[in-house]
């Protein structure tokens, strides 16, 4: 019955099926339709539903799924097993496909060498159009999908790239070479997959040659690969400025346990900060009350501000917008927004604190706002682009240092006027 | 000189420098290399530099650049300019553009009717593939890239879609419907973006045939576009989850600043719930100062607890995987997950608040930082899924109700439990 449900079925949405399914319900309906579990359905699954049902099979099966994946998707069905899974399964395997996949694995996690697949067409660069055409008809051992044939020369270097819509409006005769196109975006193995990312969104690329050191071609990238990345790359800084970790709702618990309670406690730490300073102020805070009572807000604001000006730092970093040339104009940017963010909130809150307090209170609670959310408007620039250029992930560490910048100054500000101007005698 | 530097780039890279400018450099680049400023140039422009660069041209250079570019970019083109100017601009065009144009319009920003480009190839049932690559030879008007050839029926309704390498690898004496692919995606023109791009995704689209409500083809999405939504869509999330709203570093300050403060002065109205809970435990405070110190360290931890399971949230009703049939199971996870970062948080602070103040105190702390936590865990996806529930973006409105609540919880748990124990008499 679950069978009939699920054969109509694009391996696409079985996955995901079984993504929706506790595990115990997955087991089942996986064994009920073992048939239709394709080598398409587990590449794809989620990295962490695909790892618990492929330690659950025998090597020899995992090796069988691999063996019908192009290198790519086999190389990620294998990358997260542990060493001696992966040895065994590694064995299992018939010695070509294995070594594709050792090389593979030699190179760093996220790079073009671990992410190409090297199943492709490439072509001598004497060929004609109706060569090309008679050589694509004799050999259907091909890649089954591709979008671009590469022309290469006798050193096995990519000399250009035929989009196959150009191939087919040109007559047999033409050579390839005046078809192709020469200039083309060329990835060497060890580029990481962020900036393959960039690369391909900003040329409109829909495969791209990947090359060794010595140029010679050795695997290619495709868009619907590079499309998984770009949704990856961009969406992971939300929750990495959140100190979520991964942040995938299939991550074990324990995961999300330890990769969360190190931004919490990193948290603790700063908030220690701002509790030091409260006590330096504790005597005026016990002869006024009302400090207590909207010190919070003044933090809070600053918070939020310094929050709004890093995400939109972070993500300009992220999409290379923002570079050496124009962080000055950027902080200025971001200085005249607070400016103007500061003077609004600060006569909001100022009016209603002289209101319900006293004059006075309301003039210091307005200038410690202004001074807070213009000092979060610049830190939220400075801090990531600092992070940045100490070659650190902006996203992930600079929440903390914001908040706690603007937290004590917060407390600080609003605190320290109020004394100075002698409102808690 | 400049045009010399320029010249070699590509398109996408001219847009990018001009973009690094000042918009006084803008314009004069701009002017000494008007000849390479093409379409292409244009199209690849964020869309504040491009509407302030276009808003400088005369109508009829606008209608121009608009005329060498396919439907989709000349929509963006034109799409942000205020009505008289798009007036002018369409009356400048011929008739056949103008109309395509028009039609792009009529469709809501951000759907798939405004997105799609008009130029593809689309042919009759009965061919063969060389019937196919003798008419692509004939035909030399037809736009320029295509990754795939779509074959409608005699009303002009999609029945299949021929991958061009499927194409060159087969005889020409076999009919198209024997090597297309019959399984398609089809894209109705109100389906928006944000889904368009999970498709494309899921299915590892290259392009999808664009369909009106009876079925008949009008245009197509290709994914070199799609990437630029996925980027988009995913990247915005970050952005509106700290209230920054489009966050693009090219938007005019006037823009930012209304889009920000707004989010400022909700905030505001935030922490003055906050402030309430305080002030009714004034008293307390007056009493024992330690809680003004102690008290924002609850209110912080938990807002940061929060945040991390809304991002997790967010993301996961971004990219459909948090549905009806698992909210349950999300939120008993992110139960346990809160309660393992209580537990641990809440021992250090309490060990240390023993260690500083009394153990009273510290007991109070521990208890009301574990409330907090959890708390914050489960507001971190209660609210976001209400809001989908309810029609409304959650990445937008999330933020400040999740920050209210662990706000006033941690002020309210931890002077409430104080008051409690006697801790304040
Ligand atoms: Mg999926
Ligand atoms: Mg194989
Ligand atoms: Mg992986
Ligand atoms: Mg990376
Ligand atoms: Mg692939
Ligand atoms: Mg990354
Ligand atoms: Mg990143
Ligand atoms: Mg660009
Ligand atoms: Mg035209
Ligand atoms: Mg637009
Ligand atoms: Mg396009
Ligand atoms: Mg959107
Ligand atoms: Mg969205």
């Amino acid at each position: 019955r679950a069978y009939e449900l699920v054969e109509p079925l694009h391996p696409a949405d079985i996955a995901d099926l079984l993504e929706l399914l506790e595990p115990g319900e997955r087991r089942e309906l996986a064994s009920a339709i073992t048939d239709l579990m394709t080598g398409d359905v587990i590449a794809e699954l989620n990295d962490y539903v695909r790892e618990s049902m492929v330690e659950a099979l025998p090597a020899s099966a995992v090796a069988e799924i691999a063996e019908q994946l192009d290198t790519d998707d086999a190389v990620q069905l294998i990358e997260d097993l542990d060493d001696e899974d992966q040895q065994a399964v590694l064995a299992e395997m018939d010695a070509e496909d294995r070594a594709a996949i050792e090389s593979a694995l030699a190179y760093p996690e996220e790079s073009a060498g671990r992410l190409m697949q090297r199943e492709l067409v490439a072509v001598p660069e004497h060929m004609t159009v109706g060569d090309l055409i008679d050589y694509l008809r004799d050999h259907d051992d091909l890649t089954t999908e591709f979008w671009e044939v590469f022309v290469v020369d006798h050193r096995h270097r990519p000399i250009g790239t035929c989009q196959l819509s150009w191939v087919m409006r040109t007559p047999r005769h033409i050579p390839l070479t005046d078809v192709m196109k020469r200039d083309q975006t060329l990835i060497p193995t060890d580029m990481d997959q962020e900036e393959v990312a960039l690369r391909f969104q900003k040329y409109a690329l829909i495969s791209a040659a990947v090359v060794d050191e010595s140029g010679r071609l050795v695997g290619q990238l495709t868009v619907d690969d590079i499309v998984h990345i770009i949704q990856e790359e961009a969406g992971e800084d939300a929750l990495l400025m959140s100190g979520a970790g991964e942040g995938d709702i299939n991550e074990p618990i324990r995961d999300a346990y330890f990769a969360r309670v190190r931004w919490l406690i990193a948290n603790l730490g700063t908030a220690l900060v701002a509790s030091l300073i409260i006590a330096a102020f504790g005597a005026a805070i016990e002869k006024l009350v009302a400090l207590a009572i909207l010190m919070p807000v003044v933090a809070s604001i600053g918070g939020n501000a310094g929050t709004q000006t890093m995400a939109v730092t972070v993500r300009a970093i992220a999409m290379n917008q923002l570079t050496k040339s124009n962080t000055r104009r950027m902080l200025w940017r971001e200085f005249r927004v607070a400016l103007l963010n500061g003077v609004t909130v600060a006569a909001l809150i100022g009016m209603a604190t002289a209101v319900i307090f006293t004059p006075q209170l309301g003039a210091v609670i307005t200038t410690a706002v202004v001074i807070n959310i213009v000092t979060a408007g610049l830190a939220g620039v400075a801090v990531p682009v600092i992070f940045e250029r100490l070659d650190q992930d902006p996203a992930v560490a600079s929440s903390v240092f914001v908040t706690m910048i603007t937290d004590s100054m917060g407390f600080f500000a609003f605190l320290g006027l109020a004394v100075a101007a002698g409102l808690a005698v």
